[in-house]
């Protein structure tokens, strides 16, 4: 094992381009994934100094949204994801609690006027700071064939899955 | 069109985690994606204080690296892609100029040791700042039907695409 430490002065600035406008309103009781919620609708103000990259984004069905874990204050390397009972490695999960608080979710894009996208399957909180938008292209991203770890529930119990406050 | 300007004071901080080592030194004549050097494998060495993060993420096949693009040093919101010859906004491609710096790929696990991940697929440039690690969830991340707009080409064009300088 290679001994490496972080330089603690290499640091990056990021800034919102736009903000998520969900109807989840509190972090408790939240869809924890995009495939627990695909008939929730939410939309996307994207600031004016961004608008002209929106340009051809509407010829894509899905879109990933990265964003900022806005309500996320702390860094702990070992939860208990909603799915699961046992404490795990956060980078082995999708827990808020990372060392940078970046989020990402595949939606469904349906429309795109001005400056205001309107999308589904939204697991975001309402107010959540937006950082990118990048288009899901399948001939990118397509995973054929993939073994998920400790992560074995079903489609159901993602679908009936809410979150709770442990990431607060 | 809700007219919204962005908070210039609204700024979040980032750290690397980790750094990217790939056979890719220089940012031209490198594959575009990670469908495009399936074959090409590489290391992520993770700093000594998030380690403990990596726990159980060995049962995971694919990861999404999220990292910052560091020789990207300006933003242009139209751009004409690598697999592309018109302009396009940049919010519908993986173009670095984005406004924020910040790149997505999945790539293929094989082996955690220590700090080392070894990997897969890496489209990757050598030095790169690492900001995360996700794993693919295949239940939360399949997209079955999705369509593409502009982005046309088929697998072996992908194959074959090489980057050159254009978004220095």
């Amino acid at each position: 094992m290679i001994k490496t430490e972080s330089n603690l002065e290499e640091k990056y600035q990021i800034h919102p381009i736009g903000k998520v406008h969900s109807p989840h309103t509190s972090l408790a009781g939240m869809p924890i994934q995009p495939k627990g919620c695909p008939d929730v609708f939410g939309e996307i103000i994207i600031y004016d100094e961004y608008v002209d990259g929106l340009q051809d984004l509407g010829g894509f069905s899905h879109i990933y949204l990265l964003y900022f874990f806005h309500q996320a204050k702390r860094t702990q390397l070992r939860v208990v994801p909603f799915m699961d009972t046992q404490e795990r490695g956060v980078f082995a999960t999708r827990s808020p609690l990372r060392p940078n608080h970046i989020g990402l979710s595949v939606v469904r894009l349906h429309e795109i006027d001005g400056n205001r996208l309107t999308v589904s399957g939204l697991d975001i909180l309402d107010g959540t700071p937006l950082l990118d938008i990048k288009p899901y292209i399948d001939k990118f991203d397509f995973v054929s064939q993939s073994s998920s770890g400790w992560m074995q529930a079903d489609e159901e119990e993602i679908r009936q899955k809410r979150s709770d406050s442990r990431f607060l």
